[in-house]
């Protein structure tokens, strides 16, 4: 298989929601073209995008609504059961378990982790607020039930993020979400040494989900109106 | 100005978030390669986005952190005021309207709106939420007196999500952000054609925010943890 651009992958996602979106419309039938228009990119790059993972509708016919969306999310992995565990279940973590759709996709939340006595114990959907003390044990304990936990997402104060991802790391857990707006750094915190990445990080995947970044970018195209932008970037 | 990538502008937003996170390591300096590794993107790649902006740094000497993210703030246009008002304050909106940093960068919450019964009147960070029904007279009254809504966040339900965007545009705001899990259409709700872009949304730029797609590239990622990605995209 090619190099994918990490840019197809959030193009795919992007795709998969204007799909449902078309689905909820009742919208049988869509084209690269169609899809190009709401996804704000070229036909070409919609078609693009989609042969890196096979070959989806008939030519010059389009795409059937429901085939391509059930292509999508097994592309993604979104058919099978994802366990996750949320660190930090302030507004932000209440926020997240509340998220409508998340259960559509079968991610499934597991277990919720915060420091503040207040919270301990507490209900949110279904499942109480446990102490971050508890994080390892908690992630060994469903591994041997065969419920491994695959995520743990972190809804912590920007100041704490670093700790909170960490200790998910050193309980097994192999990829993060995280929605603090810092950079987390693959690095012990333990090690003296800044530039030394600890072994427990190899192999975990990070995202990063920003709620500022968004600001951001929207503070940016709306100062610069006529700044012609592409969604294409030239070859290096 | 040459055509800037949409990307760049995301990648832009990271490098300044990396900036900030040396910034509270008190970290001075940096060099793109430096930048690179902790955005997961080439030297060059860095270099070039960079370029489209002017020039920073000294060749060979690398950036001073405190100036290149005052550069960053000044190109995103972070340095001046942004009036916002969010529309749907459940869990969601109230995490928005609390998450940490956004009024580090001048985002200012002038409104907060829903159609709840028991939220109105309820104060979040100094201001009572009103009902959307005076959405329109609120939006026209902050002009006149010189407080211009600047940005509409759109954090309701995703069955909601483009009636409450329309109203936003329907009131005269220009940007959006939108958090519902569904691509916003820019269409009016009035007209039969569905294919009909409404006037009022010409000039309006969206951006989204969508939990769901940080979920959802992480499960691609774990799912195909050797797969080779590129933070970089071939030519068309």
């Amino acid at each position: 298989m090619a190099d994918i651009p990490t840019a197809a992958i959030s193009r795919l996602v992007t795709y998969l929601r204007i799909l449902e979106t078309l689905e909820a419309q009742e919208i049988d039938r869509t084209s690269s073209s169609d899809l190009a228009e709401r996804a704000g990119v070229t036909a070409f790059q919609v078609r693009k995008d989609l042969a890196y993972f096979g070959r989806f509708g008939t030519r010059g016919m389009g795409y059937t609504v429901p085939l391509l969306k059930r292509e999508l999310v097994r592309v993604l992995g979104l058919n099978q059961t994802w366990n996750v565990v949320i660190v930090g279940m302030g507004r932000l973590g209440q926020a997240i378990a509340n998220y409508p759709g998340a259960s559509d996709y079968r991610f499934q939340y597991v277990g919720l982790f915060d420091v503040a006595p207040e919270l301990m114990g507490r209900e949110v959907r279904g499942l109480n607020i446990r102490h971050m003390d508890t994080l390892r044990d908690f992630v060994a304990a469903q591994a041997q039930g065969q419920q491994r936990v695959d995520m743990g997402f972190v809804a912590v104060p920007p100041d704490r993020a670093q700790d909170a991802a960490q200790a998910l790391v050193d309980a097994g857990v192999r990829g993060i979400l995280n929605f603090a707006p810092i950079v987390l750094q693959p690095r012990t915190s333990e090690m003296s040494g800044q530039q030394e990445i600890g072994d427990e990080w190899r192999g975990v995947i990070v995202e990063n989900v920003d709620f500022l970044a968004g600001m951001k970018r929207l503070a940016f195209y709306i100062l610069n109106p006529h700044l012609r932008v592409t969604d294409t970037e030239e070859n290096e």
